[in-house]
């Protein structure tokens, strides 16, 4: 079986009916046992759920990370115990799970966490991520064949594979969900399929409060192919799997658009009471309304946790179908490793997230004394890298020029009818065009990651970060190996001012944990960062760069500087006092506000003071060094510092310590020329000086 | 006149076409002198602004604070020129204040700035926010109308007004445009009257690379009145300033929808090079090209800034047409004024944000020793003070029940069809309900600030401050008095684990300049920081409220506990160490853990060790205080300190000092009972007790 073979007609018998009612009494008694959790929408869904699973998605239980699995997506986050039962139903979780919900250490959190139960294909909760997600993970499928089988018709490779996601009223209305469809519209995603779960309830109950436009005509103007099937009609609710199925054998049919299924449910049906309330979306039902509704669906209401083996024995030959399916791919897969040996190599090296031998030896390095900005730089270094890392690949929020996101030569990711004068296109390109869409560009970056294979990044300013962030936190709770290239990171961006400045981004990302944010000082810190970013792909990067040039340091042998390779340590001694003295101050810069450092270090070793200047570029691999490296670094007996950034203060307390001062910006910036303004900000060689004698003068008490 | 009448017929002259090729060329001379800008779409609007400012605005340039003016929002801030023209022809700028675009000090920056210069309505660059401050306009438009004159017909009223916004694609792009638009259509706001610059250029330069909906479509699914005006054509340009005129005419007659005016343009049009080029969007022209495009347009190529005087005695007629109006309109107002006393005197009272005589007295105390959630004391507080501050108004993003923002009794703002059976409605009702959109919410809450008059507030989980951050941002640069409810506040949300719980969000809000970010420790803290916030209309105040219950402190005299009123400094001594003694150490906690520094307090009394505890609400407002004040409660020779805080360290390094210590969580949480997370990632006495331990051996050396 291929992934694009037409599903057999449903065969739904008693057993699978019975099953669906059983999804339905494990989630009450979950969230009664909890005391808390969501049970009303994983009712409602159990059928949606248990036909995806059961017999739609080409998935194998013993195998979660299978290549050529189908994945899913659970957008509606809150509905945990959707996925849960399922991955019990698969043998992925046991009914001891079930009866740990929400509680600490438990394989069973409250809401799907990646990394954290195995099934689990992304973490998600904060609405709206999880279809971006999706879309992500069906442009990663996209690439991943073209990477791999290009030429195999359609249907035909053992690596197509679908992306299935279910969505809520809640998902709907976040303006991610815009940004993500529109985009996967424009991408014709053919192998994306979300089902929208209308159950017009939220935590405010009834959604008419706030929710009324016409979804499946929003949908449509995106370009997705869109179905209705209605199962709370005006007087009675008939569950028609059949018509699901239908719908479901469509949306697989339909391979040149996204195809979104709209599903009118009733939340908790058949609960006699909670159905259709917003208590059954977010609280336990109670005692007396979990046994009612057990005696309607024919369970004891005196029992709990109650899984029939009849019923067991049925869902779980889902492990025999799956591993079946599994070998019968495996064929076609080993027909293709034999003819594609290179191509094999690619994807085994990609799977184990492995670079290949040689790849640092395309990274550029910047002759001393060239003015270049870090964007450059950085931008250089992502075309150098194009050619042997075709796993790498990515794009920006409309900035592509400006962010220096873009590898020379190589083509768009589009349709190719939408390439244009600038741009060329490929269905399986490599440049990602986001429009202005910050937010669905981080979903869909660690949707990307979450496919497995290739690496992505996406560029915008930095001040823009602030858009993307909730996906950037999610990339930095799962850890995933996505490269964000921030430019313009400070007043340095000049005339464009304060909404376009920022001020408070680099304290605010580094306030995020498990994110590293990287501010190199000049064009060879930024290619040795990319280089250490690359090669640890254990978590998200963030590179904050300038739009401005800044000076190349000259790091030859002799010249005192440090070779820029020091910057996997975080932070290192650039420059150390004239003559390698024992510091009287240590002057510790990042970014754009090096150079300050190195010219204030003249400007006081004209005084007779000696001045160390450290680069600080990534505070947290600087952490991760051992003790008596960074007491290396920073001495603790130097206690006459100096930091300075040009943003807040916040991050840099702790480094300056009681003696120490900032030089910082605690404001808003102003529209202007960049000179002007680190003029009139206060960011120079000048102020640096003055606040390591006012350093001295502390420590001197 | 009133604002309902329908415009009269366009009479279009010479003058008029010469007024707008002049804004062609004072835009790309603009740009010119700058070095940099965006003059493409200025010179491409120039029909579209210059028909709003001269012919359809209520505007009286001599008053750009009249209450009953036309408000224009330019969300597509890029494009500043756009305004900035219209105000010179206004006369709110001069030809000087052109030549100095985007230089330090002037008047006009590179993306407009409210309360930098006036007429500035909003600032905008950040894409998508200036349409959400529209909807929040409109909004606020018809509140003000139900608190001042529910019962004047429609279009009678001294208070009826329209929202005039230029949204592009970028804005269009953005996923806060959905939320704001899905939010106007579902609240039929007949009042909001949007064009959409359909230029297709962005940055990538052709939006085709990333753009295909149909965005006439997906409006119309949102319930708007939708129009489309072609100057594009397929072989021809026609800028048929008419069918714009006439579009706007039904645009205005049509008040039971909001509308969109799709119209078709080419970015720098008549430039014969630059005209639909993304270079044009976003670069100056450069001198052959302003030469060649002037040339077209019958202006000399080698003068700069020139405005004849035809057209400028033409263009500032505005002012007596609009000083006219003024008048016209006063005589209506008055008759209102006198038939509406008590009206009037809250209209007053609202537009110099005063509070009434007593509003204090409302405010609840809460017993000691009851346990109580922040969350649940501050909706006590909202309810309480509904009754004598009309113009507080807010709602959440889908949580009411959950952010205890809902006022008791209070009708529901919402058209009443949409009303539910939780949810009373009233077209002028008073309770927002956002749905899931908090970056919407958050745009929306600046609009109706910006708007003026009433006091808005907003609600969601801490961590979805995340979500409207970019429109947090903008409430700070503009000191907008906004409020932001933000509950569930640390791990202390409990069972919903690590996607929900804020970690570091109370860091990277304080990051943000001008936002003032106040964590209660108990419900009489809560109380006390809602009068002292609202008394402070200033700037933008973000409550963190628990989830969980707390100990309310007993204040009584002879308690040793400070009364709660002391919030206002930011920071206090809540209870001094044993005795009044001079302290060994100090506790600094906010929030929740302010109980475990207590208890902590009384663990070291045990041993001898006197501890005072501090209790940091607001961190931006203890800084406000003088030195000699912070001294008192921190004094400097007071080295052994403990912060704790259930978030990062980031902002305690420098109240700890050298010898503190800090007891925070560097990592994400996890889904279990509150309880159990507290004592599992260390936040108890214990730990705060050992902590201070730990900081007075460092001090003892």
């Amino acid at each position: 079986m291929t992934s694009s073979d037409a599903p057999a007609p449903l065969d739904w018998t008693d057993v699978d009916k019975r099953a669906v009612d059983t999804i339905r009494a494990l989630a009450m008694d979950a969230v009664e046992k909890s005391g808390n959790g969501h049970p009303g929408t994983a009712m409602s869904l159990a059928p949606a759920a248990y036909l995806l699973f059961q017999r739609l998605m080409r998935y194998d239980p013993a195998d979660p990370d299978w290549v050529a699995r189908d994945r899913f997506v659970l957008s509606a986050g809150h509905t945990s115990l959707t996925l849960y039962i399922q991955l019990f139903f698969a043998g992925l979780l046991d009914l001891e799970d079930l009866k740990h919900f929400r509680k600490w250490g438990s394989r069973t959190p409250g809401h799907p966490e990646h990394g954290h139960t195995a099934g689990v294909e992304t973490t998600t909760g904060p609405l709206g991520q999880g279809l971006g997600n999706a879309v992500g993970m069906a442009m990663a499928a996209r690439r991943e064949r073209g990477l791999l089988d290009p030429d195999a018709p359609a249907g035909t490779s053992p690596f197509d594979h679908r992306i299935f996601t279910i969505v809520s009223d809640g998902d709907i209305e976040e303006g991610i969900s815009h940004e993500v469809s529109s985009l996967a519209g424009h991408q014709k995603l053919g192998n994306l399929i979300a089902l929208y779960d209308e159950n017009k309830i939220s935590i405010e109950d009834d959604t008419t409060i706030a929710l009324s436009e016409n979804v499946a005509e929003r949908y449509e103007a995106y370009g997705w192919h869109v179905q209705t099937v209605e199962w709370k009609r005006t007087d009675e609710y008939v569950e028609d799997v059949q018509a699901l199925y239908g719908a479901y054998e469509k949306a697989i049919a339909e391979t040149d658009r996204p195809s979104l299924i709209v599903l009118r449910t009733i939340i908790a049906w058949p609960a006699p009471h909670a159905q259709n309330t917003g208590k059954a979306h977010g609280a336990a039902l109670g005692g007396d309304e979990v046994a009612a509704t057990k005696r309607i669906l024919g369970f004891d209401p005196d029992k709990t946790f109650v899984v029939e083996d009849e019923v067991l024995d049925h869902v779980r030959k889902l492990r025999e179908r799956g591993g079946q399916a599994h070998r019968d791919w495996t064929t076609t897969f080993s027909a293709w490793r034999t003819k594609n040996p290179e191509r094999a190599q690619l994807l085994d090296r990609m799977r184990e997230r492995r670079l290949p031998e040689g790849w640092t030896d395309r990274i550029p390095t910047f002759e001393a004394g060239k003015a270049v900005a870090t964007r450059k730089a950085s931008g250089a270094v992502i075309s150098a890298l194009a050619p042997v890392l075709p796993e790498l690949w990515g794009g920006s929020a409309d900035l592509a020029e400006s962010n220096n996101s873009t590898p020379d030569g190589e083509p768009s990711f589009i349709p190719p009818e939408y390439a244009t004068k600038e741009f060329a296109g490929d269905w399986y390109g490599r440049v990602l065009h986001f429009g202005i869409r910050e937010h669905g560009m981080g979903a869909i970056l660690n949707g990307i990651a979450l496919h497995g294979g290739t690496r992505p990044y996406g560029a915008t300013f930095l001040v823009f970060s602030d858009y993307m962030r909730p996906s950037v936190r999610l990339a930095a709770l799962m850890q995933l190996p996505v490269i964000y290239v921030w430019t313009h990171d400070s007043i340095g961006l000049g005339e464009d001012g304060p909404t376009h400045q920022p001020i408070e981004h680099l304290a605010a990302l580094r306030a995020i944990p498990g994110l590293d944010v990287v501010r190199p000082g000049d064009a060879n810190e930024t290619a040795a960062a990319w280089q250490f970013a690359l090669s640890r792909p254990e978590s998200p990067k963030g590179f904050a760069l300038s739009r401005q040039n800044l000076p190349t340091f000259d790091r030859s042998e002799g010249s005192g500087f440090a070779p820029a390779s020091e910057v996997g340590r975080g932070g290192y001694v650039l420059i150390d006092a004239p003559g390698d003295a024992v510091p009287d101050v240590i002057l510790i810069a990042t970014g754009s506000e090096v150079q300050m450092a190195v010219a204030a270090r003249e400007l006081l070793a004209e005084e007779g003071v000696a001045a160390r200047v450290v680069s600080m570029p990534c505070v947290e691999w600087f952490d991760a060094q051992d003790q008596s490296y960074r007491d290396t670094v920073l001495p603790p007996t130097v206690r006459a510092r100096v930091c300075v950034e040009a943003g807040i203060a916040q991050p840099w307390y702790r480094f300056a310590g009681d003696a120490g001062r900032i030089v910082s910006i605690e404001h808003f910036g102003a529209s202007a020329d960049y000179q002007t303004l680190f003029e009139e900000f206060g960011f120079t060689a000048g102020t640096v000086a003055q606040a390591a004698r006012e350093s001295l003068a502390a420590v001197r008490g």
